[in-house]
């Protein structure tokens, strides 16, 4: 029913991740944002709680989910032993589902030469898929992560938390001095002029479905990587009226209502109720468009 | 000469930065960007190079400058060895030189929860006194770090790089739709009714010095870190002309000058003469200020 990947299989275009979309008839992304004050208590004798934690998530939900994204806080927040559990966990996805998108959620962005490290600590030493970044800096903190050849970008572009309205929302005047609009999109249209700009994603927040129809009249063709449905009251439905494209386009993240489900031994099982209820929601939808 | 902090001394206030910079005559901060790729080669064989290559600098020009500033960009990329080399050098300069002020250069940024994940990694884990942020998610992204007393966060405004002038310079009316400034002004004044805002540094480049008058008028007490001067071109008696205020107020990095000064046997003793050499352009000025 699934296409098996090769086994030392990397590297996923936006075609095969569509493809991938369409045959699980999910485009779930699940957050692996793992807390050991949450997570549940019989797992913290073992030697590694947060990668047998997250292998057991995946283990349970990966037929249903097209996406597994650790947010790299949660590992760094527990130093070499975090760095190792992020490590093991990345290997564990890549060498067992090999058809699953992988996303380090990182927010990274510095100078040039900087920003090539960052994109080989991403791409190269962990081997993800694609990692988040943050466009402040401009043209040359991103351009060194779009050199990856089938490694993809997710720039910030209209984040879901309150603070996103500190900033983002605010209206710019274009570098010409004309015309007037809201900072995300100033930031959505420059980055398309960048190099290899077809390797770039979207963090855009599912808190206000109607901004979607305005980012895909800019970006009608990126897959946009959507945290805040659920928890943070974005409408799945809504998001997907308003943002999906002919390529579905969209991964829709949820983390803590998955992952802590239970904090009992049944924590696995639990999650996994959760994201069938996810999926089939997303089936639905999906049919709907097919 | 200097005052000798006790052992576990392991916080710093800016008035304690500022009664370091005059008795060191030095405002300073090195950059530990360290590429195995440049440095001296003899050092590769070690069981942990890039360590010995930190300690070698640190014990070559502690006396002669204030702050060490690791990029962890430049320990990702080798992965969990790298996270390692991070740790140790932390921890060298936290034990054997606890007057100096560190900065891990991460120029992190995330929802709530995330950003506290990244401030106990830095500020806990690690235990530097202060991380680099970015702005663009806005409060809630950076009030997490500002929450630990007497601890830093340097928030970037203005960067250095060629990038800065995609969005940071463009101008952005205000949420009240009234007047118009450059959107790192934006930053500037919005980062100033945050909770605990009196924890906030900034980077600020040094590639215009004549933005520094503009942005001593938002934040006229605040510590500035700046990079750009030398290499990039920033001059530093024009930095210092535009930007010291009457705590210094100015952290002045320099990396690759420094640290890649020779590739031989003898990159401690020459990075040393480079070191000296900027101290003392720094002493020439702090006489005249003083």
């Amino acid at each position: 029913m699934f296409v098996i990947l090769p086994h030392n299989y990397i590297k996923m275009t936006t075609q095969q991740l569509t493809q991938q979309i369409q045959q699980k008839k999910s485009f779930l992304c699940i957050g692996l944002d793992v807390d050991l004050n949450k997570i549940p208590k019989h797992l913290l004798d073992l030697e590694d709680p947060i990668f047998e934690f997250n292998r057991a998530i995946i283990d349970a939900t990966h037929d249903l989910t097209v996406s597994y994204k650790p947010n790299t806080a949660f590992y760094e927040a527990y130093g070499i032993k975090g760095w190792m559990s992020l490590q093991k966990t990345i290997e564990y996805i890549n060498s067992t589902y090999p058809d699953i998108f992988t996303i380090a959620d990182a927010k990274r962005g510095d100078i040039g030469n900087t920003s090539s490290m960052y994109a080989k600590a991403f791409f190269e030493d962990l081997n993800f898929d694609s990692v988040t970044v943050a466009p402040y800096m401009g043209k040359d903190s991103v351009e060194p992560f779009l050199d990856f050849e089938n490694k993809h970008t997710i720039m910030l572009a209209l984040t879901s938390n309150e603070g996103a309205f500190d900033f983002q929302t605010l209206n710019v005047s274009d570098p010409s001095g004309s015309g007037g609009k809201e900072l995300y999109k100033q930031v959505l249209e420059t980055s398309k002029t960048w190099k290899n700009s077809e390797n770039l994603m979207y963090v855009v927040g599912a808190t206000k479905a109607e901004y979607f129809t305005e980012i895909r009249k800019i970006v009608p063709n990126s897959f946009l990587l959507v945290p805040g449905v659920g928890a943070q009251g974005g409408s799945l439905s809504e998001v997907c009226k308003y943002g999906m494209n002919q390529n579905i386009g969209l991964l829709i993240n949820s983390s803590r209502a998955i992952i802590y489900a239970s904090n009992g031994t049944d924590f696995a099982e639990k999650a996994r109720i959760e994201v069938l209820k996810m999926q089939q929601e997303m089936a639905a939808i999906l049919n709907t468009v097919q």
